[in-house]
């Protein structure tokens, strides 16, 4: 990596003002790992611009000298996508902060690349509106994040992923210029759709500052469910049946009973069941009139359900209380030291031999690790976890992400592909569609300066 | 144009089987014109792949001898994008017709580009599904069609256009490459988007061959209601609150008293009021339980409805009576000759101004014309109509789209830009927007042969 001379510095400083420029690693540290420790890069300077055209100016400069920077958002990604892994410059767009006005009519807003995901929820409640996109990491993942990696999360069931919810975009492109696309109509067939190409890109072909959203309409009553159930089997049949029975459900979350000890151990919460079980989906129900009627309904029919705990509309303590449960995963396992972490999708059909295998998958590659299982049920979504590997050992990476590929399922769900699975995306990607993803990359990135290290093996 | 030579024909029928090439003027006429008449062009061979190599083994040639194509599909367009104008081969995909089995666990399907959407209506309702997008050319368009141009139609509102249904495609590239991606997982960040790139191409990136499609539960109870209104105002007011108050709105069209004149006098239907109203709604709610008493509830709060026919879920004769009054639009309106069909969307704000100023910026471009308005209320689109103009004459064109620009309207919903609105594409794209375009362009078709006259200025 060049060095940055005084002066080259001092003209990024002119650019996006002298406080908006990180040099000294106390400041940089922050900006050049992710927040589970494994991704452990370097950077010269983190930028931090306050506006389009000031993104725009450093992304022109960057390709007249040859610079590589990284798009960060909130720094909440899980697969080395938004640090400086090869020495980058850091462009952090958190400065881009400003949330529109809702647009009621239309239930729609505009907000920068740096709005947090909590931020847009707020402001969409505050005007009678809902956003369509959750995720435990709301209080920190950006917008411009969620975009650029089509953030899934908590509601994909009811809403689609993020790049459902994207009317349009603002971005600049790798030579500089800005597109922005920002008027929300719902019907607008003009020309290709550059916002949803950008949408899951992660910053390899733009740097997204703005978005214009859609919301939904509020559903205030919810009901929570957790059921005990004994078998994958029983679990991929309840989910399929809820699906048809209940139009209300908005999630269903699965975890298993080794990821249950370690949450109820770490936090010293109480087991929700009294017998063990192997097998827990956790519910969430919403609609405008209280669902737990419906709710109770399409439990009671499910064939297999050993335990079930409800908690209704008037229990918003309860409610919390069972989702900890899940949420707390991810925390739980952070505990034991960084995770080899990959999200991973399997058909529906072969959801109950990936469980089956994947211990001993991981176990032959690493004997002294352990796998931990939680997700997205109704998506066919498994965040597989492992602890008690070296950060740098890919080894067990490998031997999952084949398994998952030879049971026709996708290496990468919701979290992209980043550095950590990019050695692996000919798994599921063919010769011909990579060089189809390099052939657009150069179209929109013709110096290769924008995230140079992700997504592309 | 090049003429081919008797060997180049030869080298179309070793490729595709002799039945296959069609060259006799009168067997290629056909594939010559839009059915609207507007855009008649001509080709030396119409040539009729049966499989996606096919596809790619035509593509590659055509690639080698610099010749330009357009892929066509039912020929249901509305924008001349899918006729040779240019004198290009033409490459039919209507043997492409293959319905794969539905998939019930997951509600998918893995259809053909030449499968007929009432095809794809039929395969799904065999299976208890159904398919989110229906348009009134359901008979003819094809699933490789609609997504080329990520078609709309009726359901827009509750399901999205044809995009939010693609979950995956095989298509063939500018250069003869292959990318195929019909896995049909729910999550699957790996690599760009390339099926939502294709959805809206118009057949300028790829030759769309095959796609795996999401289906829709099935709503078996439905119940359509005719609205008699006196102004746009109390009509967008009327949406706005339908929207909100009746989760189960599958549809909102709208049309006016001068259009349903015609209606009635074509086709010699019955008034449905005895009174003139000035501005219709036609609503269609499904539900799997009968939803008249929403309807009837919703309908009754909204205020400035001067006249209401409700057709129940018994009664389909009926209910049949109610859309035809929307549905024969466009074939009245075509019985008068070809019409200049542009196809726009408002702001929900700018919808009042639109339909007041429109006749008006009509009659001083062409005095002797006459301006027809319907479309889909909820999604703010409109088709407007001008009968009485030369097809060659782009003076009503212009100025219409100058209106819908000036308002903050997009001047293609969802029938695309074809050839029609190619010149004014730039009334909503910047330079900078369309000079990436082109770079995309050139990236997955890099010898400039898939369907050359379209879309791009």
């Amino acid at each position: 990596v060049r060095r940055l001379s005084a002066e080259e510095l001092q003209t990024l400083r002119s650019i996006v003002g002298d406080p908006h420029v990180l040099v000294d690693a106390d400041l940089t540290s922050g900006y050049s790992v992710d927040w589970t420790g494994r991704f452990q890069g370097s950077t010269q300077a983190v930028v931090r611009p306050g506006s389009t055209r000031e993104v725009s100016r450093l992304v022109s400069w960057c390709l007249e000298h040859d610079l590589a920077l990284v798009p960060q958002g909130g720094n909440t990604g899980l697969v080395g996508g938004g640090v400086p892994l090869g020495g980058e410059l850091v462009l952090s767009l958190r400065r881009l902060g400003d949330v529109g006005p809702v647009d009621g009519a239309s239930g729609q807003l505009t907000a920068g690349a740096g709005v947090t995901i909590a931020a847009v929820q707020a402001a969409a409640a505050a005007a009678g509106w809902a956003y369509g996109v959750d995720l435990a990491a709301r209080d920190s993942a950006t917008v411009g994040g969620t975009i650029a990696t089509n953030a899934g999360g908590l509601r994909v069931l009811r809403y689609g992923a993020t790049r459902a919810q994207v009317l349009g975009v603002e971005a600049v492109l790798g030579d500089g210029s800005v597109v922005s696309h920002l008027g929300g109509l719902l019907k607008d067939n003009t020309g290709y759709d550059l916002a949803g190409l950008l949408c899951g890109s992660e910053g390899t072909l733009g740097v997204i500052t703005a978005a214009r959203l859609r919301l939904v309409p509020p559903l205030g009553e919810r009901v929570v469910a957790l059921l005990g159930l004994e078998s994958v089997a029983a679990m991929i049949a309840a989910v399929g049946s809820l699906r048809r029975q209940l139009p209300a459900l908005e999630a269903v979350e699965v975890f298993f009973s080794d990821g249950l000890d370690l949450v109820c151990e770490t936090f010293g919460l109480a087991r929700p069941f009294a017998r063990r079980r192997g097998v827990f989906l956790l519910l969430e129900a919403a609609a405008a009139t209280d669902p737990t009627d419906d709710v109770a309904a399409a439990v009671g029919a499910l064939p297999g359900v050993a335990e079930v705990a409800v908690a209704t509309a008037g229990e918003p303590a309860r409610q919390a209380e069972l989702w900890r449960y899940r949420e707390a995963h991810t925390e739980a396992i952070n505990s034991l030291g960084p995770p080899h972490k990959l999200d991973v999708t399997l058909p529906a059909a072969a959801m109950a031999r990936f469980v089956e295998l994947v211990p001993r998958v991981v176990a032959d590659a690493a004997p002294e690790s352990r796998c931990w299982l939680f997700g997205h049920a109704a998506d066919g979504n498994l965040h597989v976890n492992v602890t008690g590997v070296d950060p740098g050992d890919d080894s067990v990476d490998e031997a999952v992400l084949e398994l998952v590929a030879a049971l026709d399922g996708s290496i990468s769900a919701e979290h992209g592909i980043g550095t950590a699975k990019k050695p692996w995306l000919g798994l599921n990607r063919s010769p011909t569609e990579i060089q189809a993803f390099r052939r657009l990359k150069a179209a929109l990135d013709p110096g290769g300066i924008l995230n140079p290290n992700v997504l592309l093996p």
